[in-house]
């Protein structure tokens, strides 16, 4: 989430790179700071991740969808790294407003998480604060060797799984803009009730060589950009082939509906990774689409044989 | 920390125990929720703590010492736990007017306690909040066994090591409360930056039988409390022998000043254990001392003479 409204000079992404310096001093093995979850010895994967009101929800939303998500959405960082997310810790910041029929829906949806991701509730802490907030630590285990962000390799074919852009969708809905969608329900529990792409992750390392991924929660272009970063390269995308909402049309350009959503949406908790190979078009059920390649160096962004310069169009996209 | 003037009809513990009731079903292996720490296969050991604006900090204090503070506090769950704390992710939750400068100094104060218990910052979130929020998770290893809630027996010794009530009477300091004290910077020193007991704990492990122990978070009354409802016994404790601050005397009842601290203070982070066996009264440099006895059923606090029944002295302290 962009830090909107925030006088840090850093920001989200530069306050990591500082802590990274700072603080992050190797001790123990294991590897830390700049991918979806740690490894720690063992193979055992572990992330972290925070909702907070007035950020990342409102109380006045249904509670259900805020606890199933709050566990999809750790359950997608281990799941992006080859793992099987196996245990959480659950701290609930209550407000003295937030009221017991609220909480009792957060956990209602986030017992049916636990359920359908297999997942047990370990414990955890709870606190009072003015802001609600509900922050979750995943650990899980790979399936083989973990797959980090730093793995891509120049003429790596860059995939994703799934739709993009449902989700931002949904939460513009749920925010009352102006989304005019025959099915609005439909994105709104896109948003709520992400699934996990554990089935389709499982094959893929059974059968494939899969070089690096993330799952895509910040937007798109924000997340290959990770992929990018970690691993020294560049990349070329065609714009075009990123699969959007199905049914939904429109859009000469990247910057125009349905495309900033799909490019820039975030929460989609689909799979961004890379392969040296040509893989099927779907696994498990899931369609998974080749949308570029990694290259040694330059960015680039295709757009039906135009070209745009990846930096030149917007990462993220603030909802609230 | 209690949950002032929350509108919630079940409490923190009581929200814990319907939540250990409705969710924690196990799955995997593993022991969950009722101990200071999750333990998981293969000996680790996984506790999280926040400390949240308001409640356990107010943003005009040294943030130093609120970061230090952050880690100690999940580095002793690991510690009572009978382990070594070895990895932490950290999610904060910052407001637009919290500022670089205070979440610099959290991040030197969680540096100096990274260092100071040997622990690796392995990544974590961070995200918006009205409310300023530190979420801290940490993973650490088993020496042996580890040592639960759950294993007192009748005619156990209760122990608990170093000294209570120093850290409560700190934080009154900080606040501003008229606690007229001679070196107000010792106590809020302690506050903010408690010991580690691993070394007096890893002696004790490798020595004794440790049956059950527990960090003093809470408040000597209310920890005490958790070992005996989850071994499902009693206890009695002379509270006159419970080693209170150095050089603070009064106080003829348990409910007058110093006692009032030293019983349902909090945040000492000591730690409270039973043993079958007669101990030293000093490991590793650090007191030990006997404070009473584990029963079949009854509880009772005994006061140089008198019995006072357990249930009717408060539990806990609300500071803010």
């Amino acid at each position: 989430m962009n830090q909107k409204g925030s006088h840090s000079v850093y920001g989200e992404f530069g306050w990591i790179q500082r802590i990274r310096t700072l603080l992050g001093v190797p001790r123990h093995g294991g590897i830390g700071i700049g991918d979806d979850a740690a490894v720690l010895p063992g193979g055992w994967l572990w992330t972290t991740d925070a909702l907070v009101e007035g950020v990342h929800f409102l109380s006045s939303w249904p509670m259900e969808g805020v606890g199933y998500k709050s566990l999809a959405c750790n359950v997608s960082d281990i799941v992006a790294m080859g793992g099987k997310p196996l245990y959480v810790l659950l701290t609930s910041g209550l407000s003295s407003d937030f009221g017991d029929e609220k909480y009792e829906g957060f956990l209602m949806g986030l017992d049916k998480a636990l359920r359908d991701f297999d997942v047990a509730l370990m414990g955890g802490d709870t606190v009072r604060s003015e802001t609600v907030f509900f922050s979750l630590t995943v650990i899980g285990q790979a399936f083989s060797t973990p797959v980090l962000r730093s793995g891509a390799r120049p003429g790596d074919i860059i995939y994703v799984t799934g739709v993009l852009g449902e989700s931002a969708l949904g939460l513009d809905i749920l925010l009352g803009k102006n989304v005019a969608l025959s099915q609005p329900e439909k994105y709104v529990n896109r948003h709520f009730y992400p699934p996990s792409r554990i089935a389709v992750m499982k094959k893929l390392l059974e059968k494939y060589t899969i070089s690096a991924a993330i799952d895509c929660s910040d937007g798109f272009l924000a997340d290959i950009d990770h992929i990018a970063e970690e691993s020294g390269v560049g990349y070329e995308i065609e714009l075009s082939r990123l699969p959007g909402p199905i049914g939904l049309s429109g859009g000469k350009t990247p910057t125009e509906f349905p495309w900033t959503y799909i490019l820039s949406g975030g929460e989609d908790y689909e799979i961004i990774f890379t392969s040296p190979e040509v893989l099927p078009s779907s696994l498990a059920d899931i369609p998974i689409t080749s949308i570029g390649y990694i290259t040694p160096y330059e960015k680039k962004l295709l757009w039906r044989g135009e070209v745009f310069e990846a930096d030149l169009l917007p990462r993220g996209y603030t909802h609230f």
